[in-house]
């Protein structure tokens, strides 16, 4: 497998859980915070131009939630992504929210000028002061549907490292991370784990005496 | 089971899905047109503010994918949401592109003054042009991905009853919806399956003479 990623970017969830269930993989950076995603040949690879996207067998997969729960189901006997409808239904939900309400907001804040692009008359303070009110929202509650111990959805599940990286954005984004206590908890947790470790050093994002370390730009 | 859902939302999927796996359920709308989501009664329901809920047995589940996700493992042996990798990857690629770029676009340009509240300074028409540009790209998009026949991911899937809401709004994006060949064959189908008729009458979404109608007010 061959995961297309950008330091710290959610490709990183999909980095995290290739390292959980040890599987065998290569990485191509793609840095976002160099626009390397807009090239034309990154556009070859995912014409949404997005990352991550994952190669495998001369296929490519794109989409971080997508790409989490093919992994997982990859490695069915390691239960990341279980299949009884009521815990995957509180993984699904989690994921949800991350990815169609707090992601989106956290675009606004930190660049808003990709948001806005060529539509004139836009300010991009306005956005950002929008994605801002609408990712603290959605992370308060998050934070009100997260249990008070043990992971997101009980044992560890692919809903964790992708948890785990949107909250370590919150600090970019302008918030305090520790405001929100149980996802602290979880993301910590997650942040101790050997394969979340070793995806932080292969992306770079620990320092010399292994302290994370903020992307070089975003 | 009891949904609640605003009339032609993305709730409208759910509903289907329930009427195609046949698993009793009642309505409960919450017409977001009216602001009815916005309402405490509706926020002791779901924090969120969000259509689809859907009630089972005293517990709540909520965000539409989860909800299809949920509906499909409740009844495996339809095989709505497989649980083989490679198609359901196909699934979930497809369900993130709807939900996390294209369901957040189109609110931009249908009720760009949700997405701005309070924040001062932001034109309303800048935040629709900015909804229509990325509605439109992510659309070319997932046209580009979807198969010459069958449905989304070959078989029918939860994919496609989500497809064919977001279909069915690309006109009041302002779209001619015929612009997207594939994806408008995929809707069509959807559209004339006995399970989407009837979840569309209970809606009040089609007249006397079973034409679809828009929903009252959005």
């Amino acid at each position: 497998m061959l995961l297309y990623y950008s330091p710290g970017a959610c490709s990183l969830a999909a980095h995290i859980v290739l390292e959980e269930l040890e599987l065998p993989h290569e990485l191509e950076r793609v840095h976002t915070g160099y626009d390397e995603h807009e090239t034309a040949a990154y556009r070859a690879v995912n014409p949404v131009g997005l990352v991550p996207t994952l190669e495998v067998e001369g296929r490519r997969l794109t989409e971080t939630t997508a790409i989490l729960r093919y992994l997982a189901r990859r490695a069915p006997e390691r239960g990341l992504y279980p299949n009884a409808p009521e815990t995957a239904a509180r993984i699904d939900e989690l994921m949800s929210r991350l990815s169609t309400l707090a992601h989106p907001a956290y675009r606004m804040v930190i660049r808003p000028d990709r948001v806005v692009k060529a539509v004139e008359g836009v300010p991009h303070d306005g956005i950002r002061a929008i994605g801002q009110r609408d990712f603290g929202a959605i992370f308060d509650h998050i934070e009100a549907s997260l249990p008070s111990e043990g992971f997101a959805a009980g044992d560890y599940s692919i809903a964790d490292p992708y948890l785990f990286v949107l909250w370590s954005w919150s600090r970019y984004a302008g918030f305090d991370s520790d405001r929100w206590a149980k996802m602290s908890r979880i993301a910590r947790d997650v942040g101790r784990r050997p394969a979340t470790r070793a995806a932080l050093r292969a992306e770079a994002l620990v320092d010399e005496s292994g302290r994370p370390t903020p992307p070089e730009r975003v």
